[in-house]
């Protein structure tokens, strides 16, 4: 089954929106065992809407486009696609009704615009728009897919371009459709996230310990992102549970250490998770990474119940006043230095009476480095009631990068910490 | 000229990634005066990279791809590539040079797999990759274009995926190739950027004021962000810079107090220089933001000349133990209070000695509200040597987006008084 979906609208092609429809849809989509094949943005122009329609009509049996449908000059997709499938458009009584009711029930006067919505394409089904006036149209199109000129049919279902009359209308009302058609997808898949173990080693790692199980049908997926990597193992056979969840447990054998959580969860989510059930606080003290690990910490809700706080000790002045790092370790070692970064975790520590305390010293650039302390050396220091722990990283990246992975790595060390 | 941009990976068909390249390139290619006419999303697939590469070759006279360069079997899009058009991969000796300079200065061995990435298609030109080992690649392709099988040229231009690499590649090496191969743009443009103001007001502001240089080809847009609004003023016409400049001092008269900065220029960045400049430094007491308006002011490079540091007084033993919040006013307002964020801003300053000294202090939600103080409440102070101010705000946001737009009205805050 091939499944293709059309944005369009100009904005997506000058860069002044970013594409959340796609992710919004794909993810749904996913979810449900549907594989989208392809996903294209086009501008809001009726050639380039026919033309890219009409491409996909060759190759999916179910097309997906967003916007266009609205009362104004730009909404391009009705009309468009009406004439590419040779329908006329013909007006219907009960959309003219819905949109009626949708002003009167918002106390506004009708628009003269608003009723061209109510002409569809003759045959489309009209799916009732409830945070909108635009229907969404479902229609089926008969097409020659092949050299051979088999004729298929395809399902085109229109969707509004506004998220808040999108999400609901394709969550309530095409995704019973969908199921209803497409009844025997069999699908299992499982997302482990990982850190601190590059994509190319941890390939290396499971790659051949995993091939039976590919040979049964199973897929392997990486994405790399900053500081991380999620591995994601999926079938779509029968059996598909078993394989994945076997799979699932050697590759846990060989890189388990690494894998922090399953899904959509955030490193930042986890530790604030363990905290809260071994009912322990953290503190944070951060020099180069400029609030970085606070900034993720306090994205979790209830991070209030296990973070005490940081010092953000940018300047020497508050690494030694507020913290208490020695003046004379600032001058003998430096800032970047495992000295400082043990002081600053202790001093912490201390100050705030935490359990546990982070701290990270380094040189974020594009300045500032040395031949002894390039750009991207980093300390990271963790000081619980077992003691303090100091290790070096090395991350040569752009400013903003090393702060995120450098944070990667100070929430890694804790989790790590908290697990052991 | 048409321009359309293939990303790959599998992961942005399964909705675990948002598509930000399309944006990322979209905005540059927009902003240099090139239009992108398509975007697609394919998975990582041999075939399907095939196939839309060889639907836009038939179409655009650029495509730019992204992803799939690596040395792991997921990334295909070389080999793909190669086999389309008819070329063989050859051994190119300076790009496994790069590879084993790049490993040699992180000081790890090299992977048996970072080889494959030196075999690239015969008459390819390499884009050297400062932050990672995938080259980009430059290939020149004869196409027929039409039914009159005319024969044109395509450049491909092949970027790797992940975005620490793509950036920088794409700002320093593409885009001076194509300014080269293009040069007779006709287009002027100039963003300028917005914070304090709804997208609704500014457009009814500038609205009639500007019509006269619409009808001569002024092109007016608008990018609404988290906290902000980008004004977005172009010409493609003959006379393009006189046009727009003429109508910005217009749009300057009415709304010049909310224009931060132009183009890509962060309120962050604008503060940073200004406080260079002045010779002046800030300190930053933050609660509910947790770090947010630090990491933000961090990320520019050179911040540390300006910024002391901060306290993420998250707890309120933090805010009295470290900056000094009386445990009377505590108690008596409540931590979220005109007097808390006063004592926070002023105990602070005192602390870090700083000329001026930002708090923040509110509920971020999604609990903790109450009616007199709902999720979204936020007090900003900020002290400085001509007293203390503190303004209320309400963002009833989630969580992510509170703290964002929070953090927006801090330093705007500081803005206005660094200027006026």
């Amino acid at each position: 089954m091939k499944l293709e979906i059309i944005n369009t609208g100009t904005e997506l092609l000058s860069g002044s929106v970013l594409n959340t429809h796609q992710q919004f849809l794909c993810k749904r989509l996913y979810e449900l065992g549907f594989e989208v094949t392809r996903q294209i943005s086009i501008p809001d122009t009726a050639d380039e809407i026919k033309s890219a329609i009409s491409d996909s009509l060759k190759r999916a049996d179910v097309i997906i486009t967003t916007g266009g449908l609205g009362p104004t000059s730009d909404d391009r997709t009705r009309d468009a696609i009406a004439e590419l499938i040779g329908k006329k458009l013909v007006f219907d009584e009960q959309v003219a009704l819905n949109i009626k009711e949708y002003f009167k029930k918002r106390n506004r006067s009708e628009p003269q615009s608003a009723k061209i919505q109510a002409y569809i394409p003759e045959g489309a089904i009209a799916l009732q728009n409830q945070y909108g006036t635009a229907p969404g149209l479902v229609i089926e199109v008969d097409v020659e897919r092949n050299e051979f000129k088999k004729t298929a049919k395809s399902l085109l279902i229109l969707l509004p371009g506004p998220p808040r009359e999108l999400y609901p209308m394709f969550d309530k009302q095409v995704i019973p459709l969908l199921k209803d058609r497409f009844q025997n997808l069999t699908f299992f898949c499982k997302i482990l996230r990982t850190t601190g173990i590059p994509e190319s080693i941890l390939e290396e790692t499971i790659k051949e310990p995993i091939k039976p199980f590919e040979e049964q049908g199973l897929i392997v997926g990486y994405c790399a992102r900053i500081g991380e990597v999620d591995l994601r193992l999926e079938a779509r056979v029968k059996d598909a549970e078993r394989i994945v969840t076997e799979a699932e447990s050697v590759v846990r054998k060989l890189i388990g250490d690494f894998i922090y959580a399953e899904g959509d969860t955030t490193l930042e989510a986890v530790i604030v998770d363990i905290l809260k059930k071994k009912g322990k606080r953290v503190a944070v003290a951060e020099s180069c990474t400029g609030g970085c690990v606070s900034h993720r910490i306090t994205n979790v809700p209830g991070a209030s119940d296990v973070f005490w706080g940081a010092v953000i000790s940018y300047s020497n002045d508050a690494k030694m006043r507020v913290i208490g790092v020695s003046e004379n370790s600032l001058k003998s070692y430096g800032a970047v230095s495992e000295q400082v970064a043990k002081e600053m975790a202790e001093g912490l520590r201390k100050l705030s009476k935490s359990d546990y305390a982070i701290s990270l010293t380094g040189i974020a650039g594009p300045s500032g480095g040395s031949e002894q302390k390039p750009v991207g050396t980093v300390f990271i220091g963790l000081c619980s009631s077992s003691g303090t722990v100091v290790k070096k990283y090395f991350n040569p990246y752009d400013r903003e990068t090393f702060k995120r992975v450098a944070s990667q790595q100070a929430l890694e060390m804790l989790r790590r910490a908290l697990i052991s």
